[in-house]
């Protein structure tokens, strides 16, 4: 028990719970998951998996129950039932306060915007007229967004000219959802920050790292990333300004858009949770995200984000078939490389576009591990 | 699933077998654990945990059902009950075989001898009149030991002179179990060497630590160890031939008496597991320990064993009394150093001279790692 704290109640099983349990059990808190599935990734090691949807209100009062601090690994979550929770006494991190405004993209960016947090240009399109009418003013091609529920590229749409406005409309489910539109930023590459922030207010940032998408899924996440030297407290300020403006509580991630040509930086998303980003820091630095998720929001100080090695490159292993999920490859990428820390996340079944594992090769720099990474092939088939 | 391993039985579920769980985990491994305590620390992490005694051949039975490969992270098992599985085409790893000579301390020292290998001097000791006869001819005091089932210190007399001879004999229960006599090494300090070998004969090791105890139990362990620096690879070189010696496949512990004024070096002890000497290595080197057993008993490359940090200190939280187990001290030593990672078992009842958990410090060096020590008060108390 640490600061009257014995049970961490998470709502979500996936594998980012999954991780967050495994550093939660080092540190002997007993841990209660919330998750519609009985397979999921928490599932063997909670300590009880509260079987019952995202919007059952009876699950979540008995997470409450068995709780004394609850978190999440997912945004999308009815803030409702949390609120109805934090009226009752329960604990929340981060904040259903920030949780709220974060999971509206309009929302999230306009307090960044109050905060002087520079932001791709936006705007709310609530019908087709606001969006043709944003087309008309800018006269280039920009991004709608339905502004809650999106990830992994859904719930965006590439809007190309005036006729378009319309498909992108219709496509989104404009006057069922709210939406907004979005510049769509030139930029050299997009970089992200972990950050994680005590109840204190202090906080911890790791490395910037670099990362690459695939069909709108990050693919690889490389550390350190190829940022000018003289940009990067710039960036890592970034971050530290954003857990600030929504007071986060736990680990955050801040996506962000780099141009070392022109020296802009503007955020592109934050997520109130551990990141998919991140998952480097569990081979790569000192203390990981996990870790200092779970010491701030049970109270602790938070640990060293330093780097261990000398780069990092992790990659997500992704279903692209569906059925029953089997790894292949992870032996002989052993063989390999002795560097190499292959995480399988227990899911049953791949589908397409599922992130079922993931990968992360370390070395002295980013060149001797992105020669490793060409040689590797560990992959998921459906079997 | 990797080469047709889907599920690792583990025999004993205390808090070796949940760090070695918390690495099959991230493998994506189902484990099952035998252990007569419904909350061993591996209850809540282990897929299923088959509540059966130690001598219990049915939960035996059931584990071997169960499980794809076996290990354990003790030594004293009976050795009738493995065999047991292996005649029914079970893999066990260590083998049973090497397990078998090891837990026999007298059978242990004899193979090590045969292999050449350095150990203090030792003979089997029948009757009370055997052991007078070893104190006659060698006329300084020794060690009188239970040859099976002794550890932390329990099962060792220290025989000061002829009388006293009578004395070791009745205390350790002579006459019913089995004895033997060894010479009272005069070490400088006692050092350990954890290493795993894999199925294919390859192996690595890992940096040699120093360790201190209390009350013959455990209490700190640095990495680097104080060695001369010119007799380093001779002390590696021992636990690999040590491993070697047993065809030892997974981690073991290699213990060694060491004295850098005669260089004179010995092996006092092996264990075929994880080891709590090795400890250090999940905060302090690539690859730990119980990652590296994981992979060897499946079948994988072994992973890289170097320090990524200056210096490591683990130092044992054991109880000194009895109750409700509750840890202390925690909070304050994560504001007084960012560096420092606390394992609590989840044990809930302490008793004198259990290990509870424990913490690793590491920084720069060992100056730097033993001043943070110095002001770090988590321990463990009857609450």
């Amino acid at each position: 028990m640490i600061n009257q704290i014995k049970t961490i109640g998470i709502i979500g099983g996936g594998q980012l719970g999954k991780m967050l349990i495994l550093e939660a059990k080092r540190l002997g808190f007993k841990v209660v998951t919330l998750d519609p599935s009985p397979v999921c990734p928490c599932a063997s090691i909670s300590d009880k998996l509260i079987v019952k949807g995202f919007s059952d209100k009876e699950g979540f009062l008995e997470l409450a129950k068995e709780s004394d601090v609850i978190t999440y690994e997912f945004e999308h979550i009815a803030v409702a039932l949390l609120e109805m929770l934090e009226a009752q006494g329960a604990n929340i991190f981060p904040s259903v306060q920030s949780l709220k405004i974060i999971q509206d993209k309009l929302w999230q960016k306009q307090a960044l915007q109050k905060a002087k947090i520079a932001v791709p240009l936006f705007e709310e399109v609530k019908d087709l007229a606001d969006i043709e009418s944003y087309y008309n003013r800018h006269q280039k091609p920009f991004f709608l967004k339905a502004r809650r529920g999106g990830y992994d590229g859904k719930g965006n749409y590439f809007v190309q000219d005036l006729a378009d406005c319309a498909v992108g409309f219709e496509k989104l489910g404009g006057g069922k959802i709210d939406l907004m539109a979005e510049e769509a930023v030139d930029f050299e590459k997009e970089i992200s920050v972990i950050a994680s922030r005590g109840k204190d207010g202090k906080m911890v940032v790791y490395p910037i790292a670099e990362n690459a998408h695939k069909n709108s899924i990050l693919d690889i996440t490389k550390v350190p990333a190829a940022v000018d030297k003289k940009q990067v407290p710039k960036v890592l300020d970034f971050a530290r300004a954003v857990l600030e403006c929504f007071e986060g509580v736990g680990t955050f991630c801040v996506e962000l858009f780099y141009n070392s040509k022109t020296g802009k930086i503007l955020v592109n998303e934050v997520a109130p949770r551990v990141h998919n980003t991140g998952h480097y820091t569990i081979e790569a630095t000192r203390v990981n995200q996990f870790e200092n998720h779970i010491r701030a929001i049970v109270g602790l100080w938070l640990g060293c984000t330093d780097l261990v090695v000398g780069a990092a490159i992790m990659k997500n292993v992704i279903g692209d078939s569906n059925g029953k999920a089997k790894f292949v490859g992870i032996e002989k990428a052993y063989d390999i490389c002795n560097t190499i820390s292959a995480h399988d996340y227990g899911k049953e079944t791949v589908a397409e576009g599922r992130k079922m594992g993931h990968y992360t090769i370390t070395g002295k720099d980013i060149k001797e591990v992105e020669k490793v990474l060409g040689k590797i092939d560990i992959k998921i088939i459906n079997n």
